[in-house]
């Protein structure tokens, strides 16, 4: 028996219940007109993932309760099973899963393992389920759970599958981080042959704050076959599939067995359907993608959605010059077109003609519009201002600082004036040692590449060129010694430690958590590991005052790292 | 049998594992000098509250075991029985209370109901513990716990009671809000009347970034005989009991034994120890501090702690002539001493003689350093600068804005050069409704009166002259409509509601959760209320950006309200 499964990997917007009901009625129709027997669609469909303090406000959750009502509505006369993501409530909060089928909520899922780690919160807001769920539909048995419950091993769908379950279906928001789909196929591969199931696993997509859902919902059966839905795009991916041939391959079922008892089992028991699909998706390739293209596209994704969903239409950019603030400008030209974005090139007396002749030819190259507004007059009038209470004292940072606040403030009078929303340029190595000017170029509503390590930053530069088939980002931009050119003849490494040192001492220190002492054992030297680190430990307030930026990374500065900023801890 | 126990409410900061052992001795050794036979430390006193991240790293865990290992050492010989929070691994981490006892580690508790609402992300971190620990000592039965276990009504609490305990020690650290300490006393006295039991409660007092901990450590019997320690000052505050007097009003006993069997109870049984104390601290009255004295002092403790343990001396703010920054000079005058505090005053051709005047006679009242720095020629040479950019455009807010960023630029110029912390200055209406200057009068490193509505900042300006005796800030600043003076003639009440509707419509949003229609069931109109809460919510990423403030009220801005920027909730 051959069944049509739809998962429907949208792009949802969090808060926005109306227009999120409208897209899932679009995809039910989509669904209707593509014969899809179950439609599954994406965890917390209707509020958004993830809807953080929302979540505490009672009439939020009134209305998303009102919205599964209308959904369920819309599916009266309709062969299709629903799976749909919503918010339950019954004194309590939890993270539910409706089955709705020809006009009624047939049943409901409550999520059983919350996760809380990571950038999750899910334990501040939610009640964890505590029944496991099967529904009986179209001579099938169908265990529903949601995201993490499938993670751990021996989560609801161990109960499932002893109740006999043919299919497993998981609604899921799993936000990126550079090949994290390798872990959920890896993971949903062994889940699939361990209980001997065929899993039906549905992803968001699109860009929320500082996350990017990346999609690639996934089928996999238990003897290891896998179809794969595109990466950061919406879609309809169909699928058919017969469980009753896949589920012969019942190796399993002894161990399997030996987990744990069904304690509280429940069972929807729904009327069979009518005809049943027949077409067959051919199995996808694994996705093949080498870091550069998914980080870039996540970036790209991230920095889309966040302008859009946020209400604004262009973005302005300081352009330097150098490596940074081109990959960003490569970056926005991608996501929002290039008539949409503005390159700002802000000269000081420091500024060396490569960099302005660089900042030109790469507007020029990616066609974006650019504008030029020196900072000199302005930067003379506040060493002026100032000269009086800073007689006796040395030129240190500070005169470095203040042209870079000028230039934000220049930026965010563009904001002010225009409506255009201005992107932070900094990079994730900066950003950590806190190498870059708060309020200065620190300024801006998205840090577009806040998680890209400068060694990564070359690296996405030099894939976007390629990709490109030509030198969009100047050759001399990769050649010459990065700089702030605050000061005259300033290189970032005549301060910091070579990038490629540098990057590597902080993405164990963040990355691994490992300590001063084991990065030493690692074979860096005891005194750049210690000055990194210091770096590290003293710039946290000014990452707390940081625009958000992409995760792309197991760990990024955000949700992700919640460090004190008072903290006497030195290692 | 009279006990003295020693409750040692002490002033910790998160991270400096070495200087918190330090201080922990110092007191160890104050409790022996006055005979104190139990001495019981905060929770996680070894670490401070809360760590957040640190407690990720294993490399944090064990300097902790180590430090733990080092306090037990120093109570070799002596007498007094001694309880220490630190955190417990075994694989998973616990938050735990370490029982100590002549030198040695004579048994561990485990916190077993872990906070994740608020401020509190315990389950981010813990595991919880399941076994509830007595303590024989000296004769009695001594039932320690942790914090919240005492909050949620059968706790460990009841199986050790039930188990018979005399005595219940609680290791806590438990941050200030206005008014909290009631319903710590409230809770306190419901469970001894409910337990018959005698409780022993120690909090901490410090600040600890946007947290403040007020101490108020308290004794209270089941007749509701209450001993409540010093608010917002380090003490080892005594009392002597005798619990086998103040047991013997049993009257709960047979509910008691309703709640729960007691099933993994575990007892570590220590000697007997020799003399006890005799001595008796008599009952100290109610704390009956009005909230203005209360928020105010623990405005003073949370500035004074952020810039102690940050490593700052002096702090500099933008003097306005405004109630705002009048409020925040007092304060910091407090904290750290005038002779600390650098009021900058920095007028533009919008700035009003009698704004001048104002400033400069509080500096004078406060005997605070005094600087002025016009914004008028670098105002203009930044209009010169954009003036081709802006052709044809009206003046509007970005004008506004390039000015208050300027300030934000010479403030931040004060701090590179001379090493002095930046003090921002919003209240709470402001941070709220956006009626502040993001990396303008929004920059710096604390934000002082960022949880302090409006009218409260009056009300606390008020209390200020009164305590001080007489008006230190003039009296022409409470009479004057507030103003940005941005601009010819600006009155914030020309584009916002008069501040005591403002602040009845945000305080019924943020604290209340009401939604828009409820707050408009309140009595107020239905445009004001859908303004304001627009302005909330369109200002979230200026929020996200802004300095920590020091949370005084049930629900600040920050750890505390986890709101989504990208949100199309609208209610």
């Amino acid at each position: 028996m051959v069944i049509r499964l739809g998962l429907a990997q949208i792009d949802i917007t969090v808060g926005d219940i109306n227009g999120n009901v409208e897209k899932v009625l679009t995809y039910i129709d989509m669904a209707k007109k593509n014969d899809v027997d179950i439609l599954v669609f994406p965890e917390l469909t209707i509020t958004g993932y993830p809807p953080e303090d929302l979540l505490l406000r009672l009439d939020f959750i009134r209305e998303n309760l009102k919205a599964l009502e209308k959904v369920a509505v819309a599916t009266k006369g309709l062969e299709t099973l629903v799976l749909l993501g919503f918010v339950d409530y019954d004194g309590e909060i939890y993270n539910s899963a409706a089955i709705l089928k020809n006009g009624k909520i047939a049943g409901k899922y409550h999520k059983m393992h919350l996760p809380n780690y990571s950038v999750f919160d899910e334990k501040r807001y939610f009640a964890p389920g505590n029944k496991p769920v099967i529904i009986e539909h179209a001579g099938l048995k169908i265990g529903v759970n949601i995201c993490e419950d499938l993670w751990v091993p021996t989560g609801p769908i161990n109960d499932q599958c002893i109740a006999g379950a043919n299919l497993i279906v998981n609604l899921s928001a799993s936000p990126f981080c550079v090949n994290k789909w390798r872990s959920r196929l890896n993971m949903l591969l062994t889940r699939a042959m361990e209980y001997s199931a065929i899993i039906a696993y549905c992803n968001i997509i699109g860009g929320q704050d500082e996350l990017v859902f990346d999609g690639r919902s996934m089928l996999v059966t238990p003897e290891g076959k896998h179809h794969i839905a595109s990466a950061f795009e919406e879609e309809l991916f169909v699928v058919d599939v017969d469980p009753f041939v896949s589920t012969r391959y019942n190796l399993y079922e002894g161990k399997r067995k030996g987990y744990s008892k069904v304690s509280e089992l429940e069972t929807v028991r729904l009327s069979i359907s009518g005809k049943l699909g027949i077409k067959k998706t051919p199995p996808a390739k694994p996705d093949e993608s080498r870091w550069e293209e998914e980080a870039f596209k996540a970036l790209v994704l991230g920095l889309k959605d966040y302008v859009r969903k946020n209400g604004f239409k262009k973005v302005a950019l300081g352009l330097s010059g150098g490596m940074d603030s081109s990959l960003v400008a490569c970056i926005a030209s991608e996501a929002l077109g290039s008539d949409n974005v503005i390159g700002v090139l802000m000269p000081s007396e420091f500024t060396s003609k490569e960099s302005v002749e660089d900042a030109t030819l790469l507007a020029k190259n990616l066609a974006i519009n650019k504008l030029t507004i020196s900072i000199k007059e302005v930067y003379h009038s506040y060493l002026n201002a100032l000269e009086t209470v800073f007689k006796n004292t040395k030129t240190d940072v500070t005169e470095e600082n203040i042209q870079a606040r000028i230039r934000g403030n220049y930026l965010m009078a563009l904001s002010n004036k225009f409506g255009w929303l201005i992107l932070a340029t900094g990079n994730k190595s900066e950003i950590a040692t806190g190498y870059a000017t708060l309020y200065g170029d620190m300024a801006g509503g998205i840090a577009v590449i806040k998680d890209v390590y400068k060694t990564e930053v070359y690296a996405l530069a030099k894939y976007f060129n390629e990709v490109k088939g030509r030198e969009i980002i100047p050759k001399r931009v990769f050649d010459k010694a990065p700089s702030a050119e605050l000061k005259p003849d300033q290189r970032d490494q005549d301060t910091l430690p070579p990038y490629e040192i540098l990057d590597s001492i902080l993405k164990l220190y963040i990355e691994e958590g490992l300590s001063q002492t084991e990065i030493v054992e690692h074979g860096y030297g005891e005194e750049v590991v210690g000055f990194v680190l210091k770096l590290l430990q003293r710039n946290e307030y000014k990452r707390r005052q940081g625009a958000p930026g992409i995760k792309i990374s197991r760990r990024a500065f955000g949700k992700d790292w919640r460090m004190p900023i008072t903290n006497g801890y030195r290692r």
